[in-house]
């Protein structure tokens, strides 16, 4: 079973959190709300993105990367994928 | 009329397709999708949230500070707000 | 006196402390340092360099945007200015 | 060798870069230099250290993570090293 899967239920609660913010963004846009409001709120949701992206980088590096029982060219594949991700990141 | 209504259609169709790619992470999610796609997926979330903050950021700042016939007091409290929301942009 | 040169001792003493990190940091590579404690002490001058970043965009834009007697052609222009500064740090 | 070992004389010339960033701001704020362009320095050093974060932890994780004949107690070691770092750069 992929690291997805084993905290299938954990991720969907963040994710689900965050169409939920994303939802009352778009109430608030719609009725004319206070903009510091939307500014705080917007940066709220930045907030609950990054730490997805943080729970998902680490779940995928401990089991892709740090598996013993795979090949070096496995291994290779698996750190060239994680290496353009992070980059991506942090940028 | 304030600046959100003002580009009110433009925000929103802005955070409605931050909603459609969220749901598409929420079904990626539950159907064991490639981990690698899920996390391009979320930083493609974040790109778009970070879009937005920038966007409403501008708007923002045209309106309140951008305005010639506020009064000192006016135009103190409107910056002391947009500076707090920028240092926590800047985090 | 612009707000550079008014706060010039307080910002000289941040992008001094800056330099030294980054001499630190310098050392620690020299001499084949602990790997972790390296990747750590990067971090701590982009923590730094982040922090000085806001410092700078809060004075300038305080003296700039908050100033009262400016000409609207000059309240445009600088707003002009920091907006495309605040997007670049955004990005 | 280690990879910091390995590398050096790429990774000192982008740290010796940076320095030479910071010793110009220094200058720029000390000769009450055009503010914007202060502004666009600083954005340009955290630029510099971002790449220079960017460049270490593909070593790190290539040298130490990538290893096919470490012990499962290493990796994890390893893993947990690497965890930490990359959630403080994901902040």
């Amino acid at each position: 079973m992929s690291h997805v899967m084993k905290s299938q239920k954990k991720l969907l609660t963040r994710i689900r959190r965050i169409k939920g913010q994303a939802s009352a963004l778009e109430s608030a846009l719609e009725t004319n709300t206070d903009c510091i409001a939307v500014l705080q709120q917007v940066a709220a949701i930045r907030g609950a993105v990054t730490g997805l992206m943080a729970e998902l980088m680490e779940e995928h590096m401990r089991e892709h990367l740090g598996a013993d029982n795979v090949s070096p060219e496995q291994r290779k594949e698996d750190m060239d994928q994680v290496i353009t991700v992070i980059r991506s990141y942090l940028k």
